[in-house]
């Protein structure tokens, strides 16, 4: 059996800068017809000109690949003349609270301080994207910052605000509150939880943020998405951390399955029964919940196994070795 | 100033064999009197044959230092006749459910088999201490055990059941529900939180089973054990892994406290204001409860300042690196 998706979209993918895109770029450009492309670079991308900077070093590794890289501006208190030259430009701004992941230093520590900023957004049409945790103990901060999400989607009503790698029972509730809200879902976090990373042995390459949560959190997860819930978006979050920064004391949050997104999401709603949902959740509700028109390129997945690469260079895969049913066949447009 | 340890032990350790002992029996030996020695070897211990085997290779590497390798047995179904050979050798029997953790798959799978064994336990007064986790969720694991225990305790009122490296406010609750529960705590258990192991980069140096729980969790240990709890006794379950075994996707479970445990324990419990209550949670408690008389030995500690090496061979211990109040000046007996 085959299956055809329609230019399938990655709405949250860490590419990260330099040599690194040599090799994140063209495997997501192969395999997507877009991706939201995170700003959270060693330097923020936080102006119109590094914005430029970054999607042409970007487009030079996607020459003929029918690609769109979705750009987003790293948060901060943004004048409304730089929101203004910027709109065109960007499908949203990214929000990171001070510290809470990889490069998010130069996120917001305190929230009264950018009404201003988000009126201006909201007026302009301009989405919010969100990592929402509380700086709090690990397991509490998606839970504890709920609160922050209620009061920015009440106050602002017209403004889009995207819930980024949901991961608990509480925000699949709290989407279905405003209007205004959506989220993206991780493939990671439709497959495991914590026990998979910290149960047996210890795996830091299933460590990432926020971190996997427990078999109920999972549960609510797969029920939302393998239902069609309209407001949820397939975000990989695939973040590629080479092997001496997963292997160490210390070592970075983060999931590389951009390489293996397609081929397990589609095991994991074959699985299910719910085949016909794939399409909605890789592209349609991201196509309408954003109001955006990706470039017109399909995927074809054939039932033919194949085995994950142990690394991509030095970067290890979700799945790394293990074997998949359904493989990317080709891409045409 | 000083302080005099009188005959220090360490109610839980691990020295694993061959040459690793080299590096683990003298670190402990130099500063305890005594410490329980766990059976959990790539080959078990599990017959007097071997127990003695392991002793003769322990007590080959601490001549002249004084120090009392307490042995036990890994459980199984030992007969009467086995059980009344080994009691003049042996501190106790160690449990673990099967698969549990590091060496641990020849454990306990059904524990409606095990009532004759622990009958004969309780009749010839052989200490049961006890892995105490299920096979669920791993947060879930300790308190989803309590039950055992209580069955247990309930059922053999006189046999002593020691609740090894407890983590839990449950299981501190539980322990004054029965006059035959006693249990021990590690020092990073009384330390740190899942939040210094997964909340910020992941530290596989913290990585432990059980692993470590919530702040409320940790502050009932600190509670129970700062107020000078006369059921608690000290077991660092101090662990070695080589850090090719660490520093790896799959990582081994375990701290490697045992260096630095005793000037660790004076400072948390000098930051409390309770110093004068550590003689009790590192000996008196220990003896009382076991009935067991440690050879005398005075371990002197003074506020001396001394940097953790950032590795002992190649094992990384608990706080490498890190500059300590306290260091060992001398032991003398």
């Amino acid at each position: 059996m085959d299956i055809t998706l329609e230019s399938p979209l990655d709405m949250h993918l860490h590419l990260r800068e330099g040599d690194t895109l040599d090799l994140t770029v063209p495997l997501t450009a192969d395999h997507f017809a877009g991706a939201v492309i995170m700003p959270n670079l060693v330097a923020p991308v936080d102006s119109l000109n590094n914005l430029r900077k970054y999607r042409q070093a970007i487009e030079s590794y996607c020459h003929g690949k029918n690609f769109r890289p979705y750009m987003t501006l790293f948060f901060k208190n943004y004048s409304r003349q730089e929101l203004e030259e910027c709109r065109e430009h960007i499908l949203g701004i990214k929000l990171y609270p001070a510290g809470i992941t990889t490069q998010s230093e130069a996120g917001v520590s305190d929230f009264s301080t950018i009404e201003k900023t988000l009126e201006d957004m909201q007026e302009l049409n301009i989405p919010l994207l969100v990592h929402g945790e509380s700086n709090g103990f690990v397991l509490d901060r998606e839970r504890e910052f709920l609160e922050v999400y209620r009061s920015l989607a009440s106050r602002f009503p017209d403004l889009h605000i995207i819930m980024e790698h949901i991961t608990t029972a509480d925000t699949v509730q709290l989407l279905d509150e405003f209007d205004n809200l959506s989220a993206t879902v991780t493939l990671h976090h439709l497959m495991i939880t914590l026990d998979d990373v910290i149960g047996d042995l210890l795996r830091p390459d299933l460590f990432c943020k926020p971190v996997a949560k427990t078999p109920r959190d999972r549960e609510a997860l797969r029920q939302a998405v393998f239902s069609g819930h309209p407001k949820l978006m397939f975000g990989s979050d695939s973040a590629p951390h080479p092997r001496h920064k997963k292997e160490c004391i210390g070592c970075a949050a983060g999931v590389f399955s951009a390489p293996v997104a397609l081929p397990l999401l589609a095991q994991i709603f074959e699985d299910e029964g719910c085949l016909e949902l794939l399409q909605g959740f890789v592209s349609a509700n991201a196509c309408r919940r954003y109001d955006i028109s990706p470039p017109a390129k399909q995927i074809l997945l054939t039932q033919s196994p194949w085995q994950v690469p142990h690394y991509y260079k030095n970067v290890s895969p979700f799945f790394a070795g293990q074997t998949l049913r359904w493989s990317i066949n080709s891409s045409f447009s």
